[in-house]
C-alpha cells in the first residue's frame, strides 16, 4: 500500500510486508550495531518458529516508522566513521548550475533541505574497508555483515545440509567477522560504503556470500521526476534490491541524486560519465579529464558508494567492434570510444586511473569497472573486443588494489547459455577473483518485452557459477524506461535468480525458506504460503481470483485441480493409510516385494 | 485481436501476426503435402529477405481464413492414413452419460455437430509411425516434419555456424525425411499422430530436433467452459505451443474434448485417468481396469494423440514417499498410489501395460509415461522414490517399443539447478534415449505467482541438456487455474526457454531470428524489432507507453536512454568516423599500438 509519509511530499511506500516484523540483532565486538532482519510468523497450527529472512528494505518497513523524506534517514554509520579518527569534515565543492544541467526556476528540482559538511580522508590516508581489512581491523561494518549473512544458520546448526556444486567458491557453515575481514583483504569481496553515505546499511558483494542483486533507477531526458525516483529506490529496496544504481541523465542530476542518497539504506552506484557528459551539453568530444575529475569529487562528497568507470575501453580496441552486429551497447563505453576516436588519444580514464584511485580511497568509493565493450547480441558474445577489454580490467584491478581501493568487475550482456561459464572462468582468472557483477546475461535476443526472463535464465546460471551481484533487467529493456511496476517485476525476477543460485551453490541457509514454504503448501496453510513467498500480494491475489472466500484459505484444494484431484490432499490420505497399516510392514514388503512383480519378458531396444 | 469467426459462436482469435503471412512448402516424395511456415517481412531499408519461422498456429493465422469452429478443421491427414490401407472405419463406442459426468440439460455441453466414424487398425496390425519407420517406410508425416524442421537452413547453406554444446545430441545440418525415419525407428523421437485426429499438422518430439513446448489447458470442477477451452487451445497455438494437453476434470469432459480435438492443428495429450476417476464419482478406490480400458478406447476413438499413463507408480514405491516434504504431487500418481494402497495390489496400469500397448498401437496413440512420483519441492528432488519410478519407466519403454508403440517419458518437477543434469543423464541411460518431456523444472519453491520464471530457468537448462519437449508452467501454478493471459505468458516464457536451448545446443538455424532482430535493433528499425519478437504486441505497447508517435518508430533512440545517451546511435557515429579514417590504419595501430600504452608498474595482488 502507498502511505503518505508524515508531514510532507514526496510520498513513498511504507509499512511491513504481510505477517512480517523487523527484528534487530546486536553485535558482540561492536555492541552498538543493530542488524535488521525480517521475521515472518507462521500460523499456530504449523508448530514452527518464525522464518527469518535477509532484509534490505531499510526503516521503511518498520511498523509505524517515522519516515520523513525531507529529513532523510538516520546517519547509522556516522559515529563508526568518525571513531576511526582518519577523516575530517571540510567545506566541500560548491554546487554549480551545470551540475543540474542548468535547470532553473520551475524546472529546477529543489535542493535537499539539510546539508551536511562532506568528510574526506586526512592527509592522503586510505579510509577504505580494504585498507582496514589489510591492517587486520574488523570494522563495525564487517561484524554487521557477518551477522546479516548468517541469517538462520544458527537455528540450523548441526542439521544443515551442504548440498550443492559451488565451482570453487568457499562458503563457510558460519560467517564470522574475521571471515568477512579476510575476504575483503583478499579482494574477493567488497563493502560499498562511502564515508559520506552514513545512512546506508552495510552489505557485502562477494562470491562466498549470498548472491546480491542491483536495481537500476534514474530519470532520462525523456521522462520521470525526483519524487518518482525516490519512490522507485524505496520500492526496489522493499522487494529485495541490495544496491541501487542511479543512472539519471538529463537535468537535475545533482539534486535528484542528493534526495536519493539521503533516503537510501542501500549502497548507491552511479556512472559519473553520464553527468560529466551533461555538463558538456552531451558532446562526447568536449569531455575533459578536469570535468570528469570534478564530477567524481562532486559525487564522492554526496556519498555515492560505487562508481562504474569504463576505463577498459582503449583506443586500439575500437576497431575490434566495427564489424559487430550491435557495435558498442554500453552507454559509457560508446561515449569513451567516440572520444578516443575523435581525439585520436588513449582514454583519459585509462591514463588517469591512478588519480581516480586516489579520489576513491579518500572517500571509500568502490570501483565497478564497466564492461564498455560487452556484447549487445548473441552474435557478439565472447568476442575479441569483449575479452580484450577484460584483460585491461584485470590490469586496472591490480592498480586499484595497490591503492587500497575496493574493486568489482562488470560483465555481460547478451550470451547464449553455452558461453556463460567461459565468462565467469575468464573473469576469475584475469581479475584475481575480484567480485563479478553481471547484467543478465540475456540468453536470446528474440523476446523484447520479456527480457527480465531471457536474462533471468542467464543470471541464475552465472550466479551459480560465481557471480557475486546480478544487475536486474526489466520487461522494458530495449524498449523504454521502467516504471514502478517494471522495477518490481525486475527485482522479484532477480531475487528468484539469486536464490536459485544460492541453492545450487549449496549455501547452508538457502533452503530454509523453500522448505518452510513447501511444508506450508503441503499442509494447505495458504496464508503461510503467501507470506513466505517473494511477493505475497501477487500470490494472494492470484489465488483469490477464483477462490476469494476466507474459508478457502484453509481449503484442502485450489481452483487449479479442484477438490477431487488435489494430489496433496490425496497424499495425506495415503499417509494416514500408511500409518494405519504400519510403515514397517510396507518397508519390509518393499524390501522382499518380489511377489508383487509381474514377469517381464526381457525385450531388446528397437534398432534403426 | 479477437474476431468472431464466421457464422457461429464460440469465437476464437484469428488473423495473422503483424507483418506475417503464411506460406506453404510442398513435399517432394509426397507432392500433395503443404508445410505451413510464417514469413515475417522486414522494412525495405533493411535490404534483407523475409525471416521464415516455425509456425504451429494452424489455419487460424491465415489471412481471411474461413474458420468454422462448428465444422472443425480440414482432415489434412485423412487420405494419408487411408492410403496406407491398414485401417478400417467401425461403429465405435457409444457415448455414455458418465463420459460427461452425468451432466444433463443446460449443464450438458452440446455435442460437436458432425460425427465421423472412428478408424482403427485392421486385425491387430500396428499403425504407428514407429512401425512404419522400422519397416523402412517414409510416411508423408515424416517428410512434412523434415521440411518443417529445416526452416531457413537452406537459405543459410554454407554460412551456417555450428556453435554450441549439444551434450551428445546429433543435430544434422540438414534434416532429410530419411533422418526423421531413422530417429523414429530408433525410438529417439516420436510423432504424436492418432489416425483419428487427421486435423493435426505433423510435428516431432526428439532431442535431435527443435525443442518443443506443451501448454496445458482444461477446465476444473471449479471453473471454465468449452468455449473458453477451445479459445485457449487456439490462443496457445497462436503464440507457439507445439502440443496441448487437455487436463479437464469435472463434467462434460467428453464433449469439451471433442470440440478441442476437431479444431486443433496441434497434437492433443490427455491423462485418461482423470476422466476414469470422474466416471467413479472421484473415488480412487472404485477405479477398475475395465473402466480405465474403456476410457482409453473412448479417447483413442476421439483422436487423442498421446496419453499420460502413470504406470510406473508401483505399490512398493509408495513407502519411499511417506517422509517427503510434499509427498506425491502428481495427480495421476497420487490417485494410483491411493488405489494400490487401499487394495493392497500392484497398479492395474502396470499389470495391464501390454494390453494398453495393444490399444495404442491400433490407433497410433503415443505414450507419455507419467512421472507420478516426481518431486514437488526442492527438498524432494532426485530422491529414491523419483529414481525408483524412473527405472520402471525404462522397463515399460522396452515393452512399448516391442509393441511398436511410440514412447516419451515425463520428468520433474522441482529441482535445484545443480541437480538438473543428473535427471537428464539418468533418463537417457535408463530409458534408451526415448524423448524426455519435463515440467519445468522449478529451481526454487519461494516464488508462487512467478513460477513461469522459476521453472523457465530450469526448462532452458534441461532443454539444453537434451529434453525434447518442455511442459509450460504459468504464473498461476500452485494458486489457481490459468486464464487466457496466463496461457500466453506461459507459452512465451517457454518459447524463450526452448529457443535459448536450441541456441546453446548449436541448432544450425536457431540464430537466424536473433541476428535479424539484433540487426533491426542496431539499425533502429523499430517495426522490424517488434515484428521479429515472440510477442510483437507487447514489445510495441511497451515502446509506445513513452514514445507513441509514428515518428518515433524511426527515431534513433528510445525513452530508456534518450537521444544523447543512445549507445547504438553513438556506435554508428563511431563507424562513420572509423570509415573516414580507414579501418586498416586503425587495425595497424592496434597491432603495434605500443605507443598508446601508459607504463604500468607491475604490482602484486593483495594478500589476506
Amino acid at each position: 500500500m502507498t502511505i503518505v509519509a508524515k508531514n510532507l511530499h514526496p510520498t513513498v511506500t511504507t509499512g511491513p510486508l504481510p505477517a512480517s516484523r523487523k527484528i534487530f540483532v546486536p553485535g558482540e565486538l561492536h555492541p552498538d550495531i543493530r542488524v535488521p532482519m525480517r521475521q515472518i510468523s507462521l500460523h499456530p497450527t504449523s508448530g514452527e518458529p518464525p522464518v527469518t529472512v535477509y532484509d534490505s528494505s531499510g526503516p521503511y518497513t518498520i511498523e509505524g516508522a517515522d519516515i520523513s523524506i525531507e529529513q532523510g534517514l538516520a546517519a547509522l554509520r556516522r559515529d563508526w566513521v568518525l571513531a576511526r579518527g582518519d577523516v575530517e569534515p571540510y567545506e566541500g565543492r560548491r554546487v554549480r548550475p551545470e551540475d543540474n544541467g542548468f535547470a532553473s526556476g520551475d524546472r529546477l528540482t529543489p535542493e535537499f533541505p539539510t546539508k551536511r559538511q562532506p568528510l574526506r580522508a586526512k592527509d592522503g590516508k586510505a579510509v577504505t574497508q580494504l585498507a582496514y581489512a589489510r591492517a587486520g581491523i574488523v570494522t563495525p561494518e564487517m561484524e554487521f555483515i557477518a551477522i546479516r549473512e548468517n541469517l538462520g544458520r544458527k537455528a540450523q546448526a548441526g542439521t544443515m545440509l551442504r548440498d550443492g556444486e559451488s565451482f570453487g567458491a568457499h562458503i563457510p557453515d558460519h560467517v564470522t567477522p574475521e571471515f568477512v575481514r579476510q575476504e575483503i583483504a583478499a579482494g574477493r569481496a567488497i563493502i560499498p560504503a562511502n564515508i559520506n553515505h552514513p545512512e546506508s546499511e552495510p552489505m557485502i558483494i562477494g562470491r562466498n556470500f549470498l548472491v546480491k542483486i542491483n536495481a537500476n533507477i534514474g530519470n532520462s531526458a525523456v521522462t520521470s521526476s525526483m519524487a518518482e525516483e525516490v519512490e522507485k529506490m524505496v520500492w526496489a529496496a522493499r522487494w529485495g534490491a541490495d544496491t541501487v544504481m542511479d543512472l539519471s541523465t538529463g537535468r537535475n542530476i545533482h539534486n535528484i541524486r542528493e534526495w536519493i542518497v539521503r533516503n537510501s539504506p542501500l549502497p548507491i552506484g552511479t556512472v559519473p560519465l553520464y553527468q560529466a557528459l551533461e555538463k558538456v551539453e552531451g558532446i562526447a568530444e568536449s569531455l575533459t579529464w578536469e570535468i570528469y575529475r570534478d564530477t567524481l569529487i562532486e559525487q564522492a562528497e554526496q556519498g555515492v558508494d560505487y562508481f562504474t568507470i569504463h576505463a577498459g575501453v582503449r583506443l586500439h580496441y575500437i576497431p575490434l567492434t566495427v564489424n559487430r552486429v550491435t557495435g558498442i551497447v554500453s552507454r559509457g563505453g560508446s561515449i569513451m570510444a567516440k572520444w578516443c576516436l575523435h581525439h585520436h588519444r588513449e582514454s583519459f580514464l585509462y591514463e588517469h586511473f591512478e588519480e581516480i584511485c586516489d579520489i576513491c580511497r579518500a572517500y571509500d568509493v568502490s570501483f565497478s569497472l564497466g564492461d564498455g565493450l560487452r556484447p549487445g547480441s548473441i552474435a557478439d558474445a565472447n568476442d575479441a573486443a569483449q575479452f580484450a577489454e577484460l584483460e585491461t580490467l584485470g590490469e586496472l584491478t591490480r592498480i586499484a588494489w595497490a591503492k587500497d581501493c575496493q574493486m568489482m568487475i562488470e560483465g555481460p550482456g547478451h550470451v547464449p547459455m553455452h558461453k556463460i561459464k567461459e565468462n565467469m572462468d575468464k573473469q576469475l582468472a584475469v581479475c584475481g577473483e575480484a567480485p563479478f557483477y553481471t547484467l543478465g546475461p540475456l540468453t536470446t535476443d528474440i523476446a523484447p518485452g520479456y527480457d527480465h526472463i531471457t536474462s533471468g535464465i542467464g543470471a541464475a546460471m552465472i550466479g551459480w557459477f560465481g557471480t557475486a551481484m546480478l544487475c536486474y533487467v526489466t520487461p522494458k529493456e530495449h524498449l523504454g524506461l521502467p516504471d514502478r511496476n517494471d522495477v518490481k517485476t525486475g527485482v522479484i525476477t532477480y531475487k528468484i535468480a539469486a536464490h536459485a543460485a544460492d541453492l545450487a551453490k549449496g549455501h547452508p541457509a538457502a533452503r530454509i525458506r523453500d522448505d518452510a514454504l513447501s511444508r506450508a503448501r503441503f499442509e494447505f496453510r495458504w496464508e503461510d504460503q503467501f507470506n513466505l513467498s517473494l511477493d505475497p500480494e501477487t500470490a494472494r491475489s492470484f489465488h483469490d481470483e477464483t477462490l476469494p472466500k476466507e474459508a478457502h484459505k484453509v481449503a484442502h484444494f485450489c481452483s487449479m485441480c479442484g477438490p477431487k484431484f488435489c494430489s496433496m490432499r490425496i497424499s495425506h490420505d495415503i499417509r494416514s493409510e500408511a500409518q494405519k497399516e504400519g510403515l514397517e510392514a510396507m518397508a519390509a514388503r518393499y524390501r522382499d516385494g518380489g511377489d508383487l512383480y509381474v514377469e517381464v519378458s526381457s525385450i531388446e531396444a528397437p534398432g534403426a
